[in-house]
């Protein structure tokens, strides 16, 4: 049985703030567990209503799990595990890395984590005002992909000026992603869904990228910004 | 002022059936209000809270807004729109069309509504228990694009088997997207979140086709199916 103050803790893991204060953070679901598990994520708890190989875990019933689950409804399985801690070093394995800034919508995040997977890269860089990937609704639309995929949040300004890489800016008014030779090494700056990429930050970055509309002016103002990334990844990775 | 039964009959409106029934939804937001205006939907009626210069119209205070809208935060304006209704005709414009199987997420058949509307596809075909595209949280997020794309929810298995097209499948055993030659005239069918597309009309279709992952069997089982739209529309459209 969890005591009252066990599954407070557990509840409170849904704000970033408490988060980073404990150290720890929630993932929900079997298959997510598991995966955070076999990459080697440190679980603190695993509170479980299904049989389970693994250690540390608790069998529970599956009220307790509605009581301390984040998501509207409950998995068998709740994960507590421990924030990462990220070298330096581990953020030099990429030969194109993605970028964000600003992105607040934790779907897309996590849509946009799952896409990094999907095309190997393993660093993703944010604005430390970018939803967090820790944020329950974005770690549930990874689908396993928060595994493998770091993010770091970081001041991207220095990022950009520091990195000896080309670097691209998706834009409304760049050239066309059909047209454009990427490089094998590189950095894709995508903006977040208000504003786009911040000016100060857009002035530092020589190209701009853009995704030609089939139906210009009349149309959309612009794509979604994982459905832009989606495209965007396809081409740059083009074997 | 609006009387309690017209407020009831605005909130109904977040309901399929009833929206079937009525004949009507709702769309928020002066930028979509006005583009289904633009595009020539018919209003039944307007509530606004700024002036507006196209009828029919009622100036309302803040808090009326708030009572009948179906967001978590209400906009200046709602409109109730009469359901269209599309003639056979409509369906012939697109040389290559968009088909969906099963797609239950609003927020991902928004975003593939915003895709079409991108890249100029004009009639998108859903089967039966795909979202109703009339939803509040589809609407929203197709930001606008619902004003001219038209979904019509057909049986998916007798569009395929009475097109004159050549027909493409995603799946994840198909030809890599790299490598095909795509038509200018064709349909490409996405299968929904939870299970792909359905057996029976996956073994009427010939072409599968694959967006490849870099990292294999190790890495995520599937893309979300608005990104591998996306992906895929990109591909097909290449100029």
């Amino acid at each position: 049985m969890l005591s009252k103050n066990q599954q407070k803790h557990i509840r409170q893991l849904s704000r970033k703030k408490y988060r980073q204060e404990s150290g720890f953070f929630v993932a929900e679901g079997e298959k997510l567990v598991n995966e955070l598990l076999d990459s080697g994520w440190k679980a603190d708890q695993i509170y479980t209503t299904v049989p389970l190989q693994k250690t540390p875990h608790t069998i529970v019933d599956p009220s307790v799990i509605k009581k301390i689950s984040h998501l509207a409804s409950a998995s068998p399985m709740l994960g507590v595990f421990q924030l990462p801690k990220y070298s330096n070093a581990d953020t030099d394995l990429d030969k194109f890395s993605l970028v964000l800034d600003s992105v607040a919508d934790p779907g897309n995040l996590g849509t946009i984590i799952r896409l990094c997977d999907w095309f190997g890269i393993k660093n993703l860089f944010c604005s430390p005002n970018t939803v967090d990937c820790f944020n329950p609704k974005v770690i549930q639309s990874t689908m396993g992909s928060i595994a493998r995929v770091r993010c770091h949040y970081v001041d991207l300004l220095s990022l950009i000026e520091n990195c000896n890489t080309k670097v691209y800016a998706a834009t409304l008014d760049g050239n066309s992603h059909y047209q454009e030779s990427f490089p094998s090494h590189g950095l894709l700056v995508m903006g977040g869904e208000s504003n786009g990429i911040g000016h100060k930050l857009l002035k530092k970055i020589e190209n701009r990228i853009t995704i030609p509309s089939r139906i210009g002016d009349v149309g959309p103002e612009s794509l979604n910004v994982a459905t832009a990334t989606a495209i965007l990844l396809s081409e740059i990775f083009r074997p």
